[in-house]
């Protein structure tokens, strides 16, 4: 495979930048993930890279490339013709050019970064400290779908309506999926408002309305469209991995008392188009490659029927998983204030998680003809594991909140409660290859 | 209510333009609904407000009021003003505006297009022909949610899988919606192609990939939003119809034999996701303010439960339903080739239809903080009257699929054939009133 030749893979590379080489840190040279933000003294929203604890901005490097004598600088027309985009704050736009303008320009990226690169000196100056930037979404996303790949989620879930019927007869056949809100999907550190919704009275017929008593998390991957497809254009199995941009952390927050009134016959509406948070970095497909692996499905109750021939091929089989570690944490207002950490309360591994892999979402998504436009987010559903350790919301953690748990400090939790912060993370690691992560996707709740 | 001394609604008002006047034509002084378009000369969309046969160009408009001796004509800076946006083809710019901005530029209009206007002069150079204006979506829009308003649908629906209990608990409390998508809106006109899916097969327990057997389509109306409002800010029901710009036909085609196995428990997804119609024109609120009338719940099975008090408002009672006349016609190839017009196969009335008003429907997709945004798109749902021949889809008039019917020309139909057109069809009149309507919503089925 020629991914593991891949020169901006190499574990032994180093960035002149300071600490981008940290043990432990999210975004060496080997990552390079896109953001969009603002910083106090240029409020105009552009596209940077993230590095160490620094933030590369496109259009300082645009500024900066173009002030410098363009002949001194080895390909800088072709990067200014691929960063313009960027440089105006546009991802979508960089989004929709393609796979080999984006490997082009991660290889002069990682090149121009790298410890000894000539470049250092002008590049120096587009560096900006994270801590002072300001994280948009990033880009404009025009449709949301949400999957429901992690089987061990779907069971669980099954299992509180249909105990001895757990999982529908649908499952194990088609990527099963739904349409969510595009408009209130908020960037990471967004407080998310409590929702007032309709909740059914045990013992009434007529339902109440009030804030949601059961407010939850999901720990999901979100996946963003690169190229898109015309409508009425299936995307067969073997392209679908060109489709696909990168990823981010996806928090899809459920008022599980507003979902079991409303969702029949139609689906989940209101109970989870109050919020969605993403993660503000978005780690490409070429960032990701040195951690794809076999695709097995998890192994559960019935087994595998086997998969029909539009959703199967060799190369998804060969390397359509990718080994991305998952943990959710919570940060308790009483914990705030005793000084306690963040708890962990979950941890994940999408491979033990997931019956789908992501071309299979994006090839289902279109066999009917639906088209798929660059910045539209897919969500991989809520991926837990096969444990009760790696239940990756509350509904499940809390068997319908049946089961508090305590927390550092004493505190116990069923649901959400007001102030309470919610922290996903993910992480790759493997032997061979330089860790990668995404930074977090926060959530702090509020009354 | 000042609604009926508004003279742009004044029955007896004639316009200078030719033919607009037409008995039973749709588009009269009384109306001018918006419209996107590009013509063979310009191919640059812009927007243009529908006369008769005719489409005042704002391009033109924006054009020859420069032209003019700006002194010459009174209000000509504001109008430039308030068409800038639809001069340069955003009509969600112009959405975005508000209430007053549009009922400003709808008296000027009217009174520019009325006989006896000065303006005849310079803006009889703004007119196009409709037959020479190819149609756009009307506007970017960001999110599409369906409702499911129409009892009887929702009735028939649930009877094919719950013969004893056909209306789900929830139904006549919560106004059931999902999350449609929005890439995939076409404007009438454009051909439909026959989605291919997972199909359950009867005796198996494997689903088979095929195109769709039962290809159908629904006769809805949708709602544009004008202004939006901000996350976590619910727009109560008194301040709902300042939220809505107007209004277009809408068909939601539907593969029945898909959305069987793949809507639980998610709802529907890639049955509906393959194409969605809209009518080219978008009638406005303000011109729909003459058949407004007392929203009153058709008399259903179990009788009327009440309406939470977050959905009930006196001026929702008094004004919130509006008398929207609905049809479908259907147009075979054999019927085509025959030389016979489209046959209508079912009509149906709003008021007849819908247990919930758009004034509800903004309330409540709000309730829980979800922001609408300009030119996002609210679908009310197949409306479906009580009787059998109300019957707003294929489904219901075939009693899903067992009672075929039979066309002029002695062609059968369960579902829609390859070839088959589509049209829907809708308008308003009373007695007092000019007769206004939407000029048809066209889809022409391919294989």
């Amino acid at each position: 495979m020629t991914i593991l030749t891949d020169p901006t893979h190499d574990p032994g590379l180093r960035s002149w930048v300071a600490c981008a080489d940290m043990p432990g840190g999210d975004f060496p040279i080997q990552n390079l993930p896109f953001g969009r933000f603002h910083t106090r003294d240029d409020l105009l929203p552009r596209i940077g890279v993230a590095i160490g604890e620094q933030v590369l901005d496109l259009r300082a490097v645009d500024a900066v490339l173009r002030a410098a004598q363009r002949e001194e600088i080895a390909g800088a027309g072709e990067v200014l013709g691929m960063i313009a985009p960027l440089a105006a704050g546009d991802l979508r736009a960089f989004m929709a050019t393609g796979t080999a303008v984006r490997r082009t320009l991660r290889t002069w990226l990682s090149a121009a970064l790298a410890e000894g690169s000539p470049l250092e000196r002008v590049l120096v100056r587009a560096l900006r400290a994270q801590s002072e930037c300001r994280m948009h979404l990033p880009c404009q996303i025009g449709d949301y779908t949400d999957f429901y790949t992690g089987i061990h989620h779907a069971t669980a879930s099954g299992r509180i309506s249909r105990p001895d019927n757990a999982l529908l007869p649908n499952y194990k056949w088609v990527p099963v999926g739904y349409h969510g809100r595009a408009s209130s999907i908020v960037i990471s550190g967004t407080p998310v408002k409590r929702p007032t919704g309709q909740i059914r009275q045990t013992g009434g017929t007529a339902p109440i309305v009030g804030p949601s008593q059961r407010l939850d998390f999901e720990l999901e991957l979100g996946a963003f469209i690169g190229t898109g497809n015309a409508l009425g254009d299936p995307v067969p199995i073997d392209r679908a991995d060109d489709h696909l941009f990168g990823m981010v952390l996806l928090n899809d927050w459920s008022a599980r008392d507003v979902q079991a009134w409303e969702s029949q016959p139609l689906g989940p509406f209101l109970a989870k188009s109050f919020a969605s948070t993403i993660s503000p970095w978005v780690v490409t497909m070429e960032a990701l490659a040195p951690f794809r692996q076999p695709f097995r499905r998890p192994t559960v109750d019935g087994g595998d029927p086997g998969t029909l021939a539009y959703l199967d091929s060799a190369i998804n089989r060969a390397s359509g998983a990718f080994d991305i570690r998952l943990e959710a944490c919570l940060h308790t207002p009483g914990m705030q204030s005793a000084g306690l950490p963040p708890v962990r309360i979950s941890h994940s591994n999408w491979p033990d998680a997931a019956w789908w892999t992501l071309a299979q979402l994006v090839t289902h998504h279109t066999m009917g003809g639906c088209n798929l436009r660059p910045g539209d987010l897919l969500g991989t559903g809520t991926l837990s594991g096969p444990e009760p350790e790696n239940a990756c919301c509350l509904q499940e953690l809390t068997v319908g909140g049946k089961r508090p748990f305590t927390l550092p400090g004493g505190e116990t939790r069923t649901f959400l409660e007001n102030g309470d912060v919610l922290i996903l993370q993910a992480y790759c690691e493997r032997p061979g290859a330089r860790r990668i992560g995404w930074g977090g996707c926060v959530g702090p709740v509020e009354g």
